[in-house]
């Protein structure tokens, strides 16, 4: 597995830190590399988030994610990680993200990992699903 | 960003104001700028509310959305903006907005926020989302 | 708006009282007229409901539907209208309405309305939505 | 409505009592005759339950489904009587049952009605959907 | 019934043990006998569970479900057994199967059991569907 | 096989002769029985024609749909059969019939026959399909 | 069957006439009513015209199709007789029309005609379905 | 790759051998062994044909394709055998398959070939596809 | 309908001239104003061509696109200038340009235009569609 | 554009050549570099051919893939060198290639070329599509 340092992700200032919303990103072009075997493997992310006082700025986000291209990652590790550097990144009140690796041996695997802040908890009538 | 006063949103009176019931509106023509770039972005709106006193008039809602087309205007602050826009407007027992952008750099993004009376709850049988 | 008397709705039995069951009818084809424009509309009706001692009798409700056709609506109101005319034909445990209208001016608009019996609760496992 | 006796439901027992799970069947060829005016009605069925000790043997359930070919039957009582026989004949935890008729003048009639044993409370973790 | 031993599911450590998330397996290639005809039979596996030491390989999970193929198996038990093998290699803090059998009959059989160690609680936010 | 005379389909005059256009039928509720183990059969039939003199009547297509009920047949055989029916009741200048058949032992089977009168050719611009 | 006058179809000067294209206008909420029984009948129509010195007037289209709202039509009698005041109305080098009726009795109807200018042929590449 | 001889395909007389019609077989619960590795392959095969004076008996040809469960077959081949073998059985008129077996190492490969009889052509307005 | 020069379309050398070739090129985000009313129309273009020496640079594309956004331009008119203006700039073998508008007063209009060299044909095998 | 020699198609004997019949192989994971940025770029690749005296090994054409991860790589370009490669490599009778790239400023770029062998014609019955 390589370990040479990721982009770092970048924020911005919530324009409404006093309000619980959600932010959703998918990001269908997710790409690294098996550590076993070094084959490329491929999946989906979807990432959403309640911000507290920083947003995810894009561009950043898509080349924290592009730099993934040359690194060995497992399914597991690869999402929880993605999801500490998210959480390390804004300090969300809320953060989860779903990796769905395209087949492998006739197998389709999904991740889903989330973060909520200890002291937050989710308003009625916003569905973090 | 521009900041030209944009067409108000204009009401009417809720036919039936001691139910609550829900009223939704999709709008799959919205449009405006980006900030940074100047460049056109575009999203479909989904709008929910729980009317009190007034409905948003249909047409007004239209025209309202239409001068946007002109706006600099970034995703996250955007979508509050036009959520508290309908508050301000119709002061409903709930309201609700999913903007789905479409797609740049890869990246495809949603916001969704919600505002909720303080003295108002959800009856049960009604589905909010 | 036209103020005529509608065909009213029928009843019959419901043929299991003891018990809390849903009743679910989709009807594709509702028109009316714009009560400003004389233009027609369309909509697609979901009618749901948990009877009590009546259900309605799917012929007569038929007739109901079709004889808005020459009638002027709007949108919020007439959603409810039925609903209350759900209500006191069967005295339902539980009824829901959602009519969701074809696109117009570039919008699309539903309307979701509920009735409760104020004795009545949900039992476990049944789904009202 | 004809009285004819139906096949009986057959059995068998349960390989796994102590475990709260749920089988789902989907019987797309439900069909049966309208009381009124003898003209043919058409279904599809969904059936869930959680056993208790006897599971449903699903060559008898398909006979007993196709000895419908020729009964009179309304929407409404036929789906509350086939859960009647489910429930006499395993006695199950909980049952289901959907029935989702073909359209007849327009209409598209769903009935949906279960069963849940006094004493048995869904665990978490079980959607029973 | 086949009684011959089946390959064992190997397992690797939690990268992520302080987190409760969801690994979600699909297996579209299922296949067994069936016990009184001998007939092949067919289903789609949905297998979910989360992790606490340990995850399951997925190259022995994989050869472990081609192992079936000379099984005789009853739909329900065939479930039931396969998640006892989940619980009994892994330990995990939930796990969940769902097994979509082809048609048979005319009928479609689905069985969902799910398992959940008895001092654990699903925290808010994730979703075990 | 029951060989009991079927209702006969009825037709009307062709309202525009000087013109070959299509006219499309799709019959989602086809059943009969299979000649050998009585079992019920089911297919959706999809008919096309395009007229001489006379159309199909559809109140009479429809008995004689239902007619089936009670009839043993062949895939193949009943499919050819009621192409024959048409082709004598009305002397299309085209007809073809595609009768999809419901799974039976994990095989789907379909039927498709047409006519074409001997002095007719199809017209460019009219899809026969 | 009602014979009052229909609103006119109007037209403006094809922009483009040195050039064979194809102008496609689909219109879901065609309504009239059954010569029989007076009961209201549904259809999508699909419109497809290639321009000669001509073209179909958006705003005058949606007139006449509303003002089939109170006519009585047969299904081949309608669809013919619409493609007719469409010729009339810009004698196109080729025009069809499809017309979907919503189910009746069972059955789903679709009614296809067209015409094509006695001296005009498709060119290569204009697909005209 | 294994070389035990198959069940035989077996066949019935064609009831209306004076019409050319096509007969549609989907069979999705194909699987063979790859010959490399002895792995499982799975396929969902399509066969087409115009019968001649004999058809494919169904039981016979369900057991004829669980036969090659055991047997190992590489993809290209192996449609072409059972193509082969469909021909010899029958002497159909006309006869393709389709075999699209689900992917391997990131590839979805699907097999298509057809025979036509010398001597026989297709009549206007069958599509063969 | 206002006439301010648009961005011109650039161009690159066809890096395959000796083949007949298809690009296409969906365009989800194209909006234009209507003439009449200076209201905002929205159309998915889908433009296809086979490039001779030149292919259309996909930048400059955008930007021709996106100076519709302040232009007035009526369905049919806007569709052929568009076709004029690439067969204009890159002298194709082979273009078509189709374009779906949003809906208006309830009609979804779609105009598709297509030019062909006059020296050219397409190749047996190449679907220009 | 690197210029690094990729790994080389591998072949194996065309099991049946004295037949004309189709492989087709779905593709996809297909990622390369775009040589002006050196940003990623994302399609789905969809070959067929029509072998003569050879087809593609499948695992080095899997491996001939991946090695275009590193490569750069224009749209129209690298569409008609993949062709070009499969023709050198097993010189088919015919051979297509149709590759969807992934959305870049709001465009979705398809290219799609074939190769067919001078000397050869699709026999009737086979869809080269």
């Amino acid at each position: 597995m390589t370990t040479s340092p990721l982009p770092s992700l970048e924020t911005f200032q919530n324009p409404k830190p006093d309000r619980d919303y959600l932010i959703r990103i998918r990001i269908p072009e997710f790409t690294c590399l098996c550590p076993k075997t070094g084959q490329p493997d491929f999946a989906t992310l979807r990432l959403g988030y309640v911000p507290d006082h920083h947003c995810l700025e894009l561009k950043a986000l898509k080349l924290y994610i592009w730099s993934y291209r040359e690194t060995g990652a497992y399914h597991e590790d690869i999402t929880n990680r993605i999801l500490d550097d998210v959480v390390t990144a804004i300090r969300p009140r809320f953060a989860r993200i779903e990796a769905r690796f395209n087949v492998r041996g006739g197998l389709y695997t999904t991740v889903i990992a989330h973060y909520q802040a200890p002291d937050w908890e989710a308003p009625p009538g916003l569905d973090l699903g």
